[in-house]
């Protein structure tokens, strides 16, 4: 069995066919470009939908059906997408009835954070653990749940956005209404954010002073990580996942820095089960998108 | 079709036949008495059942089951009590399979709080709404979510104390191991201990000063209630619920107040779809407990 997984950002979209194991078998990858339409998007993605077909299944083999994974918001039961920062010309476009038209099998679309968390948690780091938290840090906090197998929705099956939890009174104020959230003090941009006012040409500046010795850059990683500790804190105390699988750019290079204080404040914290909470980094990479995507729409085991 | 709820607190012990419409049809209360130990507790249990029966179900009805609400920590699959705090000569009894024994009947324990909520999603303020969570204002802060009808667990079918999420920053201190907890903040017992800081004598001397237009007074009331709407947004963020459901002894004098509060915060919460999460108080009222622990057995609809 196969499925291809579509990951789709607000600069490039890779296609994958993915195997039973979630192995990557082909891929391809290609600028979205959203300033020339939502068209030609779809024309391009059927083009490389086909090219990973003909690159990776075998004849005759099945196709269990084509998952995607969007830079969110996305309406999973309409399949369009609601994106005006990133996509801003694909608003309210349905890109899953064409796609399952053209191809005669099952097309399921969720946000980036849920089908990363669906690939973590079927091929990857989570594998085994329930419930599972997914925390990706990047340009944003992505955060997604997977609790009895099931992807976790809200009212109305929205996606809950967990990176916009309190965590450091009087942060800098965020566009979801408040200061000092997760998102606001530990993602990317945050870090990024701070580092210039304090003078650093950008994050990295930071972690490499930090890493250098640097009391400033210290400082300003200082409040990422305990703002990821309150964060995993927060979410230890409202989904007890038994893991909290962590991931992003960010992380790949400085996983155990976040880990260490989160783990820290885990053990203190008397109300959760002893021992029981883990905190493990993500294991997909940068097949993380695809794999993820190609998992929502597995049979066997299905991710729902 | 009638079933038996049990409400097990540190102090009194409640009792209740309850129809299926939630309706209580015959009620026996009683001191706990834990000093007394166990097996007397059980034999006063066993002849409450009795009498509930004797006066509440008519000759030839069946009976769903025994269910029970008990101040947690309990072990639901096991049927144990877990509590030293409160029910220090209970520690690890089997209360649940002397009942199914005796009774000839399915018998189920859950914690205080998950009754509650079963209770209110079934008959009360949380009919209808899905996710729904129940935030219980007393000694503690009680927390339970109902998601798709079932009780929502973490790791190892433990129950989230969600009553220890952070909401004020060098708050005082808490023996869950963080500082300005949700509970060390709104709960009762906080109100009490920060009024008696001020030179009042306890919680309801505060609340009749702030009425009263004391200042102090409702300085104190106003780090409760913002405590509150802090986790609110944070509970709203993480389950998304579709409705709120407020309820315990604080609440039934002084819901608009937290109320306001909160529906103020998610007011602002640009990430959250507009208007479709509630805030609402319990409507069970006194029988909660009971109404509650009966609706864990109950067939149509089973809350799981």
């Amino acid at each position: 069995m196969v499925a291809i997984g579509i990951d789709i950002g607000g600069t490039k979209i890779a296609i994958a066919a993915v195997g039973s194991q979630g192995e990557v078998l082909a891929s391809v990858r290609f600028a979205t470009e959203p300033n020339l339409g939502f068209k030609t998007a779809l024309s391009k993605m059927i083009s490389g939908i086909n090219h990973v077909i003909s690159d990776g299944v075998l004849k005759g083999e099945m196709l269990d059906g084509i998952g995607i994974g969007c830079a969110g918001p996305v309406d999973p039961a309409r399949g369009t997408i609601h994106n005006p920062h990133t996509l801003p010309t694909w608003d309210d476009c349905d890109l899953v009835s064409p796609l399952a038209e053209r191809f005669a099998v099952p097309v399921r679309m969720e946000n980036d954070a849920d089908a990363a968390a669906s690939g973590e948690a079927r091929f990857g780091a989570g594998r085994g653990s329930d419930p599972m938290v997914m925390l990706t840090f990047g340009t944003g906090i992505g955060f997604a749940a997977i609790v009895k197998g099931q992807i976790y929705r809200g009212v109305a099956g929205e996606h809950p956005e967990a990176g916009h939890i309190p965590t450091i009174a009087d942060g800098p104020e965020c566009y979801c209404g408040l200061r000092g959230c997760f998102e606001a003090m530990a993602s990317g941009t945050a870090i990024d954010a701070a580092g210039k006012v304090s003078g650093f040409a950008d994050g990295r500046a930071v972690f490499a002073a930090a890493a250098a010795g640097d009391s400033l850059a210290s400082g300003i990683l200082d409040v990422a990580v305990n703002s990821t500790a309150t964060a995993i804190w927060t979410l230890a105390h409202t989904f007890l996942p038994q893991r909290f699988v962590l991931g992003g750019g960010l992380i790949d290079d400085h996983f155990e820095l976040f880990a260490a204080h989160a783990r820290t404040a885990l053990s203190r914290a008397v109300l959760l089960p002893k021992g029981r909470v883990e905190v493990v980094r993500a294991s997909l990479g940068n097949d993380a998108g695809v794999v993820g995507a190609a998992s929502l729409v597995m049979k066997t085991g299905n991710i729902g």
